[in-house]
């Protein structure tokens, strides 16, 4: 699983150089909750003055340390905190006795930092449907806090890790109110990855200052143009979660209408979000679907998402064949609004269909050409009205299939 | 393309002996529209008294001889009637150049059967945005006319394929007033497969009588519980038709309340259904989906889509892995009513998932056993109502991503 497939030709040469967080430490573990021979539980802990906030999977089999975070995140309070995740088995469908688990590893990691168990908010990410085995992780929570460390986060981002090929860091750098505020996070995810969420784990950490229902209200919006624009393979995991977290120990205070700090955080989104479905299982190719002229924005986003999702266009990506036919095919049957004579389809800057049919001036070669690329661009322009979306999905290829006809064998 | 690929495991061991339908008769011929060395034309002529009906795609990018059948479809009208179908091109996406294309073709057959060209339904199926070449069409249509011959159905399957590898028929006789009725079915299609129709496209001829808008409504009624509720990929084509000709020719008089022969048309369609999903691309697993105790029909047939189409549980079943979780995770994403506490789940007849946990008394090879089978049956009870929906799939396996990452190439 963990180490079993090659990195994605699509990761970054290196893990990013992220800035210390001033007031969040982490410590990772080996607990053998599935995996051997790495680390599979990480624990960030928060200083007091920090704020939270969330946004979680909207499946309806959500997982039981979705259900405890959700019932937390919403509660006021800005004492000090800690997360909790561990990987190898989300801990979903997983009955009375999932509920008990997630209960047993935060109260745990409440008394190893001496802190309210309210503070404590826990993630679970691997197999569904098994026992999680809490013992083995609160075994390691005195251990964990003793390790605590300012510099810790690759490591973190290290052991969330299930089926990722690479670990994911973003970070930014602003100026509030003429202090300067950080922001870095960490990510895993790269399978069952859909809007509303993925099977992804999202950690963002900021040192500004943030009231809890603006940090909230922030990070609502900013991932329904970031997370909730990308997507794998259309499906949608039990045990999504994004969790904020603001320590204040900037000392900027960021209220709602500031958008340089809005702006930072949208890009360290935004980054971590591509290179989730730059880690999409088997990926060779990043897609951005670019839908414009749409008779809404919501319908744009149909349109975008039937394109991202279609099997035939991801193989054809894979295949690198300039199947403009299939993106027709796409527009057609998303159900949003559309008039066939009015479409035109863009690979990169090449214009491949206006007016129903393919562009007189369109050669088969430049389609090719853009195909060969690593990173290709679809515009679709449907002539209908102001509407825009864009979205990003990777291609689907032979790794995806021997990934996941696999995985728990 | 069509012969490059191996044929589907699935496929039946023989093509079927299909009865001979009073009143049509067929010819096909070797046109070179884009395959060499293969049929890619085939005509059916129907004999005066024929009623007709059509379904097809609803897709907003259709083709321009679907906008023609469909214009032709809906006219009353018993006088003689005609078929022509091409594959290798689908004339879709083409503009005006394609209403252009569908009207030689039509007005050629008219002219050469001496029928009405309102008479005359085509359909073709292919790539899509390139002219079709309907010269090479049309100069065969002498010929095929003078080849017409009541036995040439099995002929007629085969030159409609595309990447279908083999050829799909069914048939069913039943007694009408004392009166034998017969019904024999074509189709082709393997990929772009989903509700709404798929790529398939479908011709049933029966020799019973029926009026016009009685043979319509059945065949609506029929194809939501038939080709309306299979899927390969979840891609929807632009072309799909599928045709119902009665030609009378039993003197047996079908009514609307007939359930016998309604009955009779059902198995045929369900047939031939299930032969396009057998026949999907890179199949090697036939896959039934039951969803009762839904809060609706329409929830259930949301929810048996949503695992249907789930690639993560396609690869699973290619994979032979009992991996339930997957199927909870579809419920939890397919944005119908579900109560993760109150799933059942069942593979073959193996309980596998009850009251939001695994089954106490399950284990893992009970589940591994049917996955071997090569057709596999998952259930799901949702335990709200009494809403219910069957649906067909395939397995999702490296052979999808050969065929569809080079279709063109």
């Amino acid at each position: 699983m963990a180490g079993k497939y090659p990195t994605s030709p699509l990761a970054p040469a290196a893990f990013p150089a992220l800035p210390v967080i001033d007031g969040v430490r982490f410590a990772t573990a080996a607990a053998g909750v599935k995996y051997q021979g790495r680390t599979d539980v990480m624990l960030a802990a928060l200083d007091a003055g920090t704020t939270m906030a969330g946004v979680f999977t909207r499946s309806k089999t959500r997982s039981a340390p979705v259900l405890d975070c959700q019932d937390k995140i919403g509660q006021d309070g800005d004492g000090p905190a800690a997360i909790v995740v561990n990987s190898g088995n989300s801990n979903a469908f997983t009955g009375k006795n999932g509920i008990e688990a997630t209960r047993a590893v935060t109260s745990a990691a409440a008394k190893a930092l001496g802190l309210e168990e309210a503070r404590v908010f826990s993630s679970s990410t691997g197999v569904i449907g098994e026992p999680l085995p809490h013992a083995r992780i609160t075994a390691k929570l005195d251990e964990l806090a003793d390790a605590l460390s300012a510099t810790g986060i690759e490591e973190a981002a290290r052991a969330i890790m299930t089926t990722d090929t690479f670990p994911k860091g973003a970070s930014a750098e602003v100026m509030v109110d003429g202090k300067p505020v950080k922001i870095a996070g960490i990510a895993k995810g790269s399978g069952m990855i859909a809007p509303d969420m993925a099977t992804m784990l999202v950690y963002i950490f900021t040192d500004a200052k943030v009231e809890r229902s603006v940090l909230q209200d922030m990070l609502s919006a900013l991932t329904d143009v970031t997370f909730n624009c990308i997507t794998v393979d259309s499906d949608t995991s039990t045990s999504d979660t994004l969790l904020l977290a603001a320590t204040g120990k900037s000392g900027a205070e960021v209220g709602p209408e500031n958008t340089a700090f809005i702006e930072a955080l949208r890009g360290v989104m935004l980054d971590l979000s591509h290179q989730v479905v730059k880690d999409g299982e088997g990926a060779t190719k990043f897609v951005e679907i670019h839908v414009s002229g749409a008779a809404s924005d919501e319908d744009a986003k149909v349109h975008a998402m039937a394109i991202a999702n279609s099997p035939l266009i991801k193989t054809a990506v894979a295949g690198e064949d300039p199947n403009w036919g299939r993106v027709v095919m796409a527009i057609g049957k998303s159900g949003a609004a559309a008039d066939r004579d009015l479409l035109t389809i863009r690979f990169g800057d090449v214009l491949v269909a206006e007016n129903g049919w393919v562009s007189p001036d369109y050669r088969e070669e430049q389609g090719a050409a853009i195909m060969k690329e690593q990173e290709i661009a679809i515009s679709v322009d449907l002539g209908l009205g102001g509407g825009t979306a864009t979205v990003w999905t990777c291609d689907l290829t032979h790794g995806y299939i021997s990934i996941n006809a696999d995985y728990r064998s």
